[in-house]
């Protein structure tokens, strides 16, 4: 078993208010390596701070290294074009940042990136990987790549009020940029990455077709981009058991979900940290310059904001918090997570 | 507690008969990258082939996944410079190959590495680090580095017959090629492996700084490398407790060895992994060419090779022996080693 953390940047990220993956566009550019280094080693070394929503919601790598500290698996990071220096240990793929989506090529290298993941997909020694991404901007660059395909899957937000309208015109844009109408992509998913996606899709794609041209088991953990994901694979006419494992914060975002993952051969698990119950452990969950569950706030309020619809899922929390229900530690989970944001500098 | 192992390669070991981390010096390029992926996943992905002496010992880097099978500990793997593809997770610090000390530069860069290294160390979050190297060529280096900070420090050799007098020649020209005599460099740790080392040294040296200026517990695991970045330590004026940990098979070689780290204030830990013992488990001893101890070997006397005098060391093959034995698991790393190398494909 072994967690897989695929992370990259995009301009895409850059567009003003597409991305709460960090307080603004500015800050979310350090997402990816902030992320990275928690997961891996539970804390920030070269990033400058813990990423946070605008609301104050802590980025869920926090949430993913909360679980490792309580189930003892392995996490590697893949550098799907990760733009800003990290300390934590990445596997090169041989990827750069993506580019805007409304430019006419997102993704030039998607063909060698899908190779590269598929690659290492097929030869990692685990018998059951748990894949995820963390990348601003991912849910407009999968709904691009939905598109693209010709598939009308949900998309969230890490916004509490998804900026759905801006993402279709975002979209609209890229689609055109791209000299294609919506479909055009079907059964291409290499044609829909370079348009319209980001690095890390075609990464984990790859990793996908890998671990089940190699008999391994996979489990999706995270929402949209993950969605795109099986699109991605399912138009790449390969078969095999796909599980998606998402956060109970993007399930209730998101109630065609489920049935949209049925649509690509995907079984959804859902997992609730009860963060909800953080609420009452200190200040008011509104935003406050450097208290409860504000942007600056160490304390449990903070982790509330998920409950208030802050964020929902990535940097594998789904996929972690399906791995601590299994190993019956879910409820310990919430504590841990806690006890990490306070530790955090 | 966490182990972290610096790979790099060097010109230097493209030197004809100065190196036995591989076969031959084509095949030892690749030894940084497979080790890293084997401490990594404890198999090969990327990397062509098992690094062998020419007499068929593996890589010590097989011996430092068994103790991680055994007992519970982290590895990061940090990119020293490794010159060929890998598939492990790596730290990156800005390194690339070593040029050959013979050249007037080796490392260009030795300062940003030692920083980036001093950055690293001071960073990362464990009380303890137990860290290593594998660097092909890599006594000759440290023997150029040891002879500019006039140190007489001994050398041992990853072949059973040390080519001495072929260092000795090597390192000379390089110090006329940088224009050193012997101890000119003493005091200035930079100068010296900027003329004579490779890049994992000042990244190393950089590590133990940054882990003793926060109170980090380190122990360095491995043979002649280690001494010289204890030389490189103190020659930076850095106090605080060093401790070097060495196989058996190091230890008998260099005699002097345990004096030469007090030389340095640093104390050294001998573990043996009793591979003599698995002389009789299967085929002689002698290089035959696919059976035996030969080069093709999967069999355990292969690993009864290090008791013959070949490797020795590295990979952080001593450092992990010493956890091992502090885990009381001592007596089940040969069988594991065994059982991880007959496994490989």
């Amino acid at each position: 078993m072994r967690l897989v953390l695929v992370a990259g940047n995009t301009e895409t990220a850059r567009i003003d208010g597409i991305s709460a993956a960090g307080a603004s566009p500015a800050e979310a550019t350090h997402t990816p390596s902030a992320d990275a280094e928690l997961v891996s080693y539970g804390r920030l070394v070269e990033a400058p701070s813990l990423p946070r929503t605008p609301g104050g919601c802590p980025s869920p790598a926090l949430v993913t290294r909360a679980v490792r500290e309580l189930v003892n698996v392995e996490c590697t990071v893949v550098d799907a074009g990760i733009g800003k220096p990290t300390a934590a240990p990445t596997v090169a793929v041989g990827a750069t940042p993506g580019r805007d989506i409304r430019e006419a090529t997102a993704v030039s290298n998607a063909s060698a990136l899908f190779v590269g993941g598929r690659r290492l997909g097929s030869r990692l020694p685990d018998r059951r990987l748990v894949i995820g991404e963390t990348v601003p901007g991912g849910t407009t660059t999968a709904m691009g790549v939905l598109r693209a395909l010709d598939e009308d899957a949900p998309v969230s937000s890490s916004l509490s009020r998804n900026p759905i309208e801006l993402k279709r015109s975002v979209v609209a844009k890229g689609l055109d940029a791209s000299g294609l109408a919506p479909g055009d992509a079907a059964g291409e998913p290499t044609t829909a990455v370079e348009a319209m996606g980001d690095p890390t899709l075609p990464v984990v794609a790859g990793l996908v077709v890998g671990a089940l041209e190699t008999d391994k088991r996979v489990l999706l953990g995270g929402g949209t981009q993950m969605l795109a994901v099986a699109a991605l694979v399912r138009h790449a006419d390969v078969d095999g058991r796909l599980s998606l494992a998402t956060t109970r914060y993007l399930a209730d975002a998101v109630p065609d979900f489920t049935e949209a993952a049925a649509g690509f051969d995907a079984d959804v698990r859902v997992t609730d940290p009860g963060f909800d119950a953080l609420v009452d452990l200190d200040e008011p969950t509104e935003p406050v310059p450097d208290g409860g569950g504000g942007a600056g706030s160490r304390g449990p309020a903070a982790l509330a904001r998920f409950a208030a619809g802050e964020m929902k899922e990535g940097s594998l929390m789904g996929g972690a918090l399906a791995l601590a229900a299994h190993a019956d530690v879910l409820d310990e989970v919430a504590r841990e997570s806690v006890d990490l944001l306070a530790a955090l500098r």
